[in-house]
C-alpha cells in the first residue's frame, strides 16, 4: 500500500518530490527558498513564485471576500520581499462554485487589486474554472538587482537575528487576512544593512528559523524577553503560530550594531533583534521558557 | 441579489473582472490573449500563462495520474506556443486531500516532469496545499523574439485560415490528456510563414475562432469539407468540441501558397488550410452544413 499524505506531511512530500525534479535550464535557484531565481539581466535575477488558497482551509466564505483576495495576492509578494525584491507581474486562477454570487468574485478581485495598485504590480492575465469550493492561485513575478538578493542561506556565527514586527495570534485576530507585506523593510534593508539570510515568517518563528539554521548548518540563541509578542500572545504561540508575515533575517554583527543605532534615531522602521546565531548546528534554537521543541 | 456565476457565465465573468484590471506598469498584452506579453530583452518579449486544471471539472482521480501532470504543464506549454514562443519555467501548486496516495501525487509530478524534459522547462517552485479535492495550477514563463510574437489580433481580409490538425472528439478519445503541445509547429511558422494571428484550439473551433475575428473585426468562410475530423466525428463536433489543443491560425495569401507548395514536398508538419478571413465581420463563420450558429 502508498503511504498517504497525512502520513508523510508536507515536508516529507516536498522532500519526496523535490527529488523528481531536476534542477536545470539555468534556474539558479529553485524549490526551499520563497521563490526561485531567475537569469535576468545583467545586473538583474528574475523572481518566481506561487501560492495557492483554498477555501475551508485558508479562508471561509463567511470572511470578507475583499480581504481573501488581499491574502491572496500579500502572500506572494512577502516570497518577493523576503528575496529582498520587487513584485512586478502577476497571474491569477481562481476556481469558482456555479452558484457563487458575482458579487463575491469581483469583491476578491477587488482586493487584490488594491493591493497591488500599492505595491505596483500588474495583474497580467489568469484563469477562471468551475470547482467545488473556492480556490485562488496566485503566479507572481518580481526583480531584484544581483547584489541586493538575499535567499535563505548564508546565516554565520555570531550574526545577530531580527524580526520586523511583533509575532503570533495571526489567524484568531484575523491578521493574516490584512498584512501588508514586508518590502519596504526589506528594500531598506538589502540597500542599507544586506542580511546574511532572509525569509518571511509563514509556518513560525521556531520552524521557519529552523530552515535558515540548516541551510547554514548553525544554531541560534534565542532572547526569551526579545521576541516581540503581540498583546494576549504567550511566548509558544509567538514561537509558533503561522502566518505572521514578519521578516525573519540575520545580519553580521558589525553590521547589525549600525542598524541598532541608526534606529535609535529614526522612526521609518523598526527591526527587533531576538538573539543570535551560534556554531553549535546541534544546538539549534535555543529560548528560555520555550518548550515546543 | 448579485448575480450568481451560472447566470453571468465564464465569459461575461472574465469581462466584469478585467474592468477591475488596470493595464499598467509596462504589460504590452494582458488579459484576453493566450498568454501575457512582458518586456524582456531587447530583442525578446517574456511571456507568461497559468492554468488551473480541477478534480471532477477537468480530470477525475480513476484517469492515469501521470496524464493528469502532463495535462496540466501541457495545456500551458500549448499557450506559449500560441505566442511563437518557447517554454522556460514553471511553477506548480497542488491542492491535496489528506487521504491522497502518495504515489498518486509522485505520479502527477512524474507526468509533468516528463514532458518538462521533453519541451526544456524548468520545474523551479510551487506550492503543496490541503484541499478536498484534487487542484493542480501550473504557471509558465516563456520568451519569443520580438519579431516572431504572434496574437489573436491581425487576421486580414483574404488571410488563409489553417489548423494543424484534426478535430473533434478529444474529451471522449481521451486524448485531451496525452496530447503534445504544437511548440515545434509554431516555431517552424512564425520563423518562415509568420502568421497574422494564432492561438491555441481550447474552447472549440468555432468558438476561438470567433475570437480572432473579433479581434480583427472580420468574418471566415469556411470549407466544410476541408476542416480536418477525427474519425467518427461530427463537422459539428469538429466545430465545437474543446480541448483539441492544435493551433488555429491565419496566413495572407501570398505566404500561404508558399506554405502549401512547401508542404507538398516536405512531410515534417501538415497544416489544413480550412477556409479564409473575409471583410464581412457580420458573417462571422459561415460554414455549410455547420449549424450550431
Amino acid at each position: 500500500m502508498s503511504k498517504t499524505l497525512s502520513q508523510l506531511g508536507e515536508f516529507g512530500l516536498i522532500d519526496r518530490l523535490k527529488k523528481l525534479l531536476p534542477q536545470e535550464g539555468g534556474c539558479l535557484l529553485g524549490i526551499g527558498d520563497d521563490t526561485a531565481v531567475l537569469p535576468y539581466t545583467k545586473d538583474k535575477y528574475q523572481l518566481l513564485t506561487t501560492d495557492m488558497l483554498a477555501q475551508d482551509v485558508h479562508f471561509t466564505r463567511r470572511m470578507d471576500a475583499r480581504a481573501i483576495g488581499h491574502k491572496a495576492l500579500a502572500v506572494n509578494i512577502s516570497d518577493i520581499a523576503a528575496m529582498g525584491g520587487v513584485p512586478t507581474f502577476a497571474v491569477v486562477s481562481i476556481g469558482l462554485p456555479k452558484t457563487t454570487p458575482v458579487r463575491f468574485v469581483e469583491d476578491v478581485y477587488k482586493g487584490m487589486t488594491a493591493l497591488a495598485g500599492q505595491f505596483n504590480v500588474s495583474i497580467v492575465g489568469g484563469d477562471t474554472i468551475k470547482s467545488d469550493k473556492i480556490v485562488i492561485n496566485v503566479a507572481l513575478l518580481g526583480e531584484v538587482k544581483k547584489k541586493h538578493l538575499v535567499t535563505r542561506a548564508g546565516a554565520k556565527p555570531k550574526d545577530w537575528i531580527f524580526v520586523t514586527g511583533p509575532l503570533g495570534g495571526s489567524l484568531k485576530s484575523g491578521r493574516h487576512l490584512n498584512f501588508i507585506p514586508c518590502v519596504e523593510q526589506a528594500r531598506f534593508l538589502v540597500k542599507n544593512y544586506k542580511p546574511s539570510a532572509m525569509m518571511d515568517i509563514s509556518d513560525g518563528l521556531a520552524g521557519d528559523l529552523n530552515h535558515i539554521l540548516s541551510a547554514a548548518k548553525v544554531g541560534a540563541q534565542l532572547i526569551e524577553d526579545a521576541i516581540p509578542r503581540h498583546k494576549g500572545t504567550t511566548l509558544n504561540q509567538a514561537m509558533t503560530d503561522g502566518e505572521d508575515f514578519e521578516l525573519l533575517f540575520t545580519i553580521p554583527m558589525a553590521k547589525a550594531m549600525k542598524l541598532m543605532d541608526w534606529q535609535a534615531d529614526h522612526k521609518a522602521f523598526y527591526f527587533y533583534p531576538i538573539g543570535e546565531i551560534t556554531a553549535d548546528a546541534k544546538q539549534r534554537i535555543y529560548a528560555k521558557g520555550f518548550t515546543h521543541f
